[in-house]
């Protein structure tokens, strides 16, 4: 009775909920992690909100591209909504980006041979066509420098189509699928750390190509170019990745579906080159080139500083409304801080909850929260760009901990989809798997078994992971995740599904409330160092 | 070798091509059928020409709605190509359809809460927009008329919803598939007819109500409606059936994607109605309202009137290509005359290549052939629709034989799309099995292997098997046909695949060549008669 006593006492100072009365009774959550996953659970099936919340992010807001008009609302509900939950220290951080660009209107046809309107979206921060364009194509595939001399003096008024068209491929795969047990074990397997000087070079290039081919069409004096879509079946997606301000492109650029671009390129190398129109309504706004993680905290007892912290991207694409690709891991992450506040108990560890920007741009969000609160790492060459800086982060040594480094004792990452959480990377902390383990097991039941040694990539963990931080990625079912909605029109509400989300929650709360509670915090992998080669004398991988 | 220069002498009264000089040497093909069907392997796949045939269907006709400016292209370039080929009689067969449709331009965009470019078609044969049109939508799902009561006074001005929105579904199984071998085995399944009177009440309704609801909407004062695809994941399809002359919708009307049907659904129950804007640039062409069926032979040396045929729709929707609906099987028909025409031997019975119109809309080109050659049967109510017909036909009694009846000696029809073929549907003719088989066999390496006994429908053989014709429709690998490209913007020649139209020509053309030679015709079914109810006691099927 005195522990209950105590441990209920910081409550009272930050909780006015119906929930008090009953919290007398029950048994110190803090102290038993049975019973507060018990009480998580109710909150999270019974009392679910993640699906207002979701529904909120992608229908009535829509897709959340950094720096967007749309993604300024967003980043205003969501601290509206923290606070509303009863989150302190619900702030901003912010960081340079780039411009705010949108979609208003757009159209591709085709003129000749004959009228048809094609499928397709405007890239990511082209600029607008001015009214309507309509010119012949020319099908100048470019992927490499070494290709321009290939098409220069045939581009001068013409719409060029840039990609190799291809065939279409056998998809034998099922568009939907749950991980199966053997699949999920699969998964737990070591792989050694690669440093090859040589894929470290191309990478370091790839953020570049894309500039320069436009440079060169628009020496060349084309008027706008086309790329084919990477996905068959009238999918669309629209990435770009020139969001700063002087680097704009300099001509007009849409994708086209992929049934849509070989058509054209078939009708073109069978003599008959097709006129196309294209109306490109996009607007940019230059009002603030910042932008902005959303961050708010359930503050612990301990008053030790040490925190951990859930994080998802809430920026996205525009083809479709970011849904699965991560409104889903970001309502995952709001409803959890919802369902561990309604748990009515102060936690030893505060528990803070990420919303990051510019993911989708090179982890820019939480590249600049490593920045900030974590590490240094030697700065790379000035006008860098968010890619090159993304892919370089992870081989630039030493790394220099900040006071905050010890401070976080876990990170858990969900960016993976819609799917329900059957696991966990373990990023290659062998140290932390017993605890993860552990964690996890009130869950078996929901299907999350798996703690895998795997490292993964490509989202906000990761360079939290490469400086030897506890930061770890949910393995999650990938139902359309791969084929379908990732990134693409086609990623929108009806393609999330309500129960995986609710157990996302509920796992995703169960870790971070015993995280935050456990005795001691997660142990850590030895502070990364710069790599020797591994294989000096390897046959050098071929250029792909 | 007497026999052999008797055999060929017919053949220089018809053929005079380089071929000639081996003719003389190779074994005499009529009555050898092996010897044919190994020149006609080495001819559909050394010289194989049915991708650059459906290319031009595809590419560069594009879509061939019957009545539509690019079928009428269709038309002329079908004849024409038969006669370069060298066939014979080539002419066409009109019959009266309606009104020709075709697509300039379109685009439907959500004005309010927030722009956004949705992806969407005009459904054929609805007419155009007076420019563009705004307004906001009502969702108002009607799929009977007894729903019309509970959306009466709530349409003016409105842009309606008539479908049922739903959920998404998990896609489990593949979008490509081959057939194993268990799943051809399966085909071989007796199914006894079934005399359903309840069921065919139900389905002379089916052919009005549309009609009936675009009547309410109008009444209403409703501006335009929107219904939504089928299939999830951003496909689109347009289908219409208001194609004669007095019969077109009194409105306009778009199809939109699943996935952004439901987001205007979910909207408005959230309390945002959206409001849409809608541009269909259509073109009514009322200079012709006859469709044609297009017909070409290789002429028989018997004297006897006896012909074969191969048959498959021309004729497609405007969402994609028309492809592998049914551009696929349409070339694989001038492919097998092409082939055959190259052996330089006249068959003993003619051989028929045809080309259906107006299949889409209710099998009226095979319909129109029944007419005209092969049977009649008691005329239906006047102002019956193509529909309607189709799905009255197999139960209109007593079938009335022709003169024609007895020439067809058998018609293989296809139209399941670019996959291979797998064998054939016997269509309950049982004595035919057997001689099936047999012609089957030298592809059976090609795995075309299964003779299955089952009833096959939807398409253009099959009122000739429901009058006791010997007409089949081949079982094919279904690649993507049911999952994607059937009737939508993915059905385009990336979606065909080479190897599995040059088998389909071979086998065909094997077909052909060896049932024009037969010594004897196919057997027939009984002609049939009005079917007795099955089981008049049941237990009545519930409406669906």
């Amino acid at each position: 009775m005195h522990r209950l006593l105590l441990s209920i006492a910081p409550v009272a100072l930050v909780v006015a909920s119906p929930a008090w009365a009953q919290e007398r009774t029950s048994p110190d959550i803090r102290d038993d992690q049975r019973a507060a996953v018990a009480r998580i659970i109710d909150e999270g099936t019974s009392q679910s909100q993640v699906m207002p919340i979701v529904q909120h992010m992608t229908d009535v807001i829509g897709p959340r591209l950094t720096n967007s008009p749309q993604m300024r609302q967003a980043e205003d509900w969501a601290e509206q909504k923290f606070r509303e939950m009863g989150l302190t220290n619900v702030r901003r951080e912010g960081f340079e980006f780039g411009r705010g660009w949108s979609i208003e209107r757009s159209s591709v046809r085709m003129l000749a041979p004959r009228p048809l309107q094609l499928t397709a979206i405007p890239i990511a921060w082209t600029p607008a066509t001015d009214g309507t364009l309509s010119a012949p194509i020319v099908v100048a595939p470019m992927s490499d420098p070494d290709h321009f001399a290939r098409w220069r003096g045939q581009l001068r008024g013409k719409i060029v189509l840039i990609s190799q068209p291809g065939t279409g491929e056998d998809q034998t795969d099922p568009l939907f699928h749950r991980l199966t047990g053997e699949e999920l074990s699969a998964l737990d397997r070591y792989q050694e750390p690669v440093n090859d000087p040589e894929q470290r070079r191309r990478s370091a290039t790839r953020g570049t190509f894309e500039a320069e081919r436009l440079a060169f069409l628009a020496a060349e004096g084309a008027v706008a170019f086309v790329r084919m879509s990477y996905r068959d079946g009238k999918q669309l997606h629209g990435e770009g990745y020139l969001h700063q301000a002087g680097r704009t492109a300099p001509i007009p650029g849409v994708e086209l579906a992929a049934e849509d671009y070989r058509r054209l390129t078939r009708l073109a190398a069978s003599g008959t080159v097709p006129t196309l129109e294209i109306t490109s309504d996009v607007r940019f706004d230059d009002t603030n080139t910042q932008a902005y993680n959303i961050l708010a905290d359930i503050a612990g007892s301990s008053g030790t500083g040490e925190y951990v912290m859930a994080g998802a991207h809430y920026d996205s694409w525009v083809a479709g409304d970011g849904a699965t690709d991560n409104a889903a891991g970001s309502a995952v992450v709001m409803e959890a801080a919802r369902i561990i506040r309604a748990l009515g108990v102060r936690p030893r560890r505060t528990i803070r909850f990420t919303l990051w920007n510019g993911e989708e741009q090179g982890l820019f969000g939480s590249i600049n929260y490593i920045d900030r609160h974590l590490a240094s790492r030697p700065a790379g060459p000035a006008g860098e760009t968010g890619l090159q800086r993304y892919l370089a982060e992870a081989t630039r040594f030493p790394v220099t901990p900040k006071p905050g480094f010890r401070d976080l004792a876990a990170y858990f990452n969900i960016d993976n989809g819609s799917g329900r959480i059957r696991g966990i990377h373990a990023e290659g902390n062998v140290q932390a798997m017993p605890t993860l383990s552990e964690w996890l097991s009130p869950f078996r039941a929901m299907g999350a078994t798996e703690v895998a040694i795997a490292r993964t990539g490509g989202t906000d963990h990761q360079l939290m992971a490469a400086i030897g931080l506890p930061a770890f990625q949910f393995i999650q079912d990938p139902l359309e995740y791969d084929t379908l909605t990732h990134h693409s029109g086609s990623d929108t509400f009806d393609h999330l599904r309500a129960a995986d989300l609710r157990q996302g929650a509920v796992v995703l709360a169960g870790l971070l409330w015993q995280a935050a509670n456990a005795d001691a915090p997660l142990p850590r992998s030895p502070l990364p160092r710069q790599p020797v080669v591994t294989d000096p004398f390897a046959t050098p991988t071929p250029e792909d």
